[in-house]
């Protein structure tokens, strides 16, 4: 049977995160019900299952169906249907042995922060405003610190008995323009509040309240208080996933 | 008395445009409304009179009040009351004699098309989304006939005998990235709907429709039949405004 890869955008702001709930509006839950009309009920996979409020440019979804897809009909019938909150960017025939979750090698994330005192309108809903002038070279000597394979357990919401090492492969931050800061970070995989944690953190640092000299003890604690919480959810998007 | 220099960006979308009208929600309204604990009843004076529906990211507003105000209290109290879809960028004391629309000596303004077909939902709401691939070349061979002073009748909706007359100093399109065209125009000022006209006129000629040798008689026309009407106003911009 032939598996389909899906390539997504949307703006998480009124959604319950990505994946499938009853009862709520969820990313899987629309994007399932628009598709139902060309594939009848499917299973579908994602490379990043993200939390409620959190936003995508490229995320990716597979599911395998019985019938031939008419691939270009199939892209422009789910744009006509779905919300504009959501946007298919392609539709196309992958290997048969392609799962959007399984078989990704790599995941980016961006996280920006406003670090000016007035508001941005138009970066409301994707930016978390922070409002108080950050110090960027800090943040990177903080984010230094997380390339690597390290266990992120101090950053990451436990679930279960699961291992919490990943390998980061790059985590900077770059002042996109005066007021602006964005964090991105590249990684095999992430646990789960990885990045919004890894966020906090060093925005403490760029405010000068955490010295970056104890990130790497902080890392090694491997507690979850021995962090800073985790920053809010509508900063964050997932940029993209790499497959081999 | 002091004269202050207020500077202002909004996001359009729920505005019935930014000049003041009974019943409707609007930028100057809501403005006044929030200084008004401030300054008392004012009377202001905005460079730029957007249409509803269009944005700004540089607008600039003047006004005259008896009272000293204390600067940075006034920015940082509006930016409390005001809605998320406004934000007061600075406030100033500026010359005795200077008016936020008399004193101006130019107006810049950026319209965004999203030439793809699939929708970007960060986009949606400051961005006309074409959906068909446009030819950038062809736009600007068109935008180029703009520039100079013209009397644009052909592209201004008229009011009374004013002049329809105005000196273009920049008209360039941009492609930001691959789907996402950007327009740029810069003048002393614009007559009513004069951007969204030219923005009209260029999607049809980079559509192949309109041969761009043919803007310069449309130009010379000076009759608003011979254009192709406005594009909408979402996608409008107010960008910058310069003073001597």
């Amino acid at each position: 049977m032939p598996v389909y890869r899906l390539d997504l955008t949307y703006d998480g702001s009124g959604f319950h995160g990505y994946s499938r709930q009853p009862e709520v509006r969820t990313v899987q839950g629309e994007l399932e019900a628009a598709s139902h009309h060309h594939t009848g009920p499917i299973d579908t996979f994602v490379a990043g299952r993200t939390d409620k409020g959190v936003h995508a440019s490229g995320q990716v979804v597979s599911f395998t169906v019985a019938a031939e897809l008419d691939v270009d009909r199939v892209r422009r019938s789910l744009n006509r249907q779905l919300a504009p909150a959501i946007a298919v960017l392609d539709v196309s025939v992958a290997a048969d042995d392609f799962h959007a979750r399984f078989s990704a090698t790599g995941r980016s994330y961006r996280y920006q922060v406003l670090d000016r005192e007035a508001p941005d309108p138009f970066l409301a809903a994707t930016t978390w405003h922070y409002g108080q002038p950050l110090d960027e070279r800090a943040m990177n000597a903080a984010a230094a610190c997380f390339v690597g394979e390290h266990d992120f357990a101090s950053f990451c919401r436990r679930a279960g008995n699961r291992s919490t090492v990943r390998e980061v492969r790059h985590a900077t931050w770059v002042r996109l323009r005066p007021g602006l800061l964005a964090f991105d970070i590249a990684a095999s995989s992430f646990c789960h509040q990885m990045v919004r944690s890894l966020v906090a953190l060093c925005v403490e640092v760029g405010r000068g309240r955490v010295d970056p000299a104890v990130v790497p003890d902080i890392l090694a604690a491997r507690d979850r208080h021995a962090a800073k919480g985790a920053a809010p959810p509508h900063g964050l998007t997932l940029v993209a996933v790499s497959y081999d």
